[in-house]
């Protein structure tokens, strides 16, 4: 391979912003760093990208190394370049972003058998590097994406209720919502498909259980809608 | 500085798809290579990113060296970055994404005196790298963005036609719009405010003339809305 451009090179990583839903919080991945800088700070999974390997390769690669998890969705966020941003060196990330299910993912600190844990989105501690403006980043393509496309599917379990799918619009927003406002604009979407169960080992009233139309789900993910709140 | 990580990296660049839109068409800022690889062939305004400078610092330097460019919006796009898409070595490239008035940037190919020209969008040579696949997630972009945030500003002249936004809308979309609803919706926004002045030096009736109104433009740009066309 012939190199054409010998002068002093960025490093470059990956670094991943994971949400997961459980039934108090929207949650968010962290990582406890045993090298310095920042040594003993969380921080997003992460690493540096290997030469032969694409960015999302890299990003899933750290996901199962750091904390053994395989993400069904993750995208491209941003990628953040600014000079000092690593106290070493010039280092430039390139940001993604996950959705998972937390049931399915009960952290094992994996295989470098690091601390990882998921913490509170509303409720982190302080990151290490400019994770925390990542995180945030990540959080206002979040508070987005609910918008104008629907958002569930990767966090919530393949039934549930009513209620816990307005819980999660409701973390994610920051905001309470309109119960009956809420379920009307829903279901008039034609994106849920009512179940003949309801929740089971509940000491309330238990609730009619939903899944998501898949077919429905995938086409207004592509065309988009407004859902104002 | 003491590096930490001194395995190969990747080389990073920058690349821009700039839009303007003159009296036929929305048009794409391109370059003519005078190197290998891909020498003689067009591609996207761009450059090695310097280890002193912010992406987007890096991404204005190459604007105004290659073509004498200074845009008022300038976003980051997206990050390509796969094994093999620059023959020489593994490149990966922060991709941005300009609109300015080409009445403003009559382009004089710059400093290293490379040709520097507008091409329709829809209309354009074969490209050097991937940067077709780079000029394409632009204009997906910019369609998507006509959708939820005001557009315009950046690519009109100060005072226009309704018959020129509409047009760029139409250029955007790749559609005709029906005129009487386009005019409906678009009023109804609050978005534009009437002058008191009508076209000069047409051959054909003049039309009156509008402006945007800064403040609701920059409102609605962050608030963002759903126009249905």
């Amino acid at each position: 391979m012939s190199h054409t451009y010998e002068y002093p090179r960025p490093a470059l990583t990956v670094d991943c912003v994971v949400f997961g839903l459980d039934e108090e919080d929207l949650k968010v991945l962290l990582i406890r760093r045993d090298l310095e800088p920042f040594q003993g700070r969380w921080a997003l999974p992460g690493g540096f990208v290997r030469m032969d390997e694409s960015l999302e390769d890299a990003a899933r690669r750290e996901l199962q190394e750091e904390a053994g998890i395989r993400p069904v969705l993750l995208e491209q966020l941003y990628t953040f370049g600014a000079p000092g941003r690593d106290p070493r060196d010039r280092v430039v990330s390139v940001a993604y972003f996950a959705l998972v299910k937390l049931s399915d993912h009960r952290v094992h600190a994996a295989t470098d058998a690091r601390e990882a844990a998921w913490f509170p989105v509303w409720d982190m501690p302080r990151l290490a590097f400019d994770h925390a403006d990542i995180a945030a980043t990540a959080l206002q393509r979040l508070k987005g994406k609910v918008r104008y496309q629907p958002l569930g599917f990767e966090l919530l379990p393949p039934k549930f209720t009513l209620t816990q799918l307005q819980r999660l619009y409701e973390k994610i927003l920051e905001r309470e919502l309109d119960k009956r406002n809420f379920r009307k604009k829903l279901l008039a979407m034609g994106l849920l498909e009512e179940l003949d169960e309801v929740e089971q080992d509940v000491s309330h009233r238990a609730a009619r259980l939903y899944r998501f139309d898949h077919k429905k789900y995938k086409q207004l993910e592509k065309a988009g809608f407004n859902f104002e709140l």
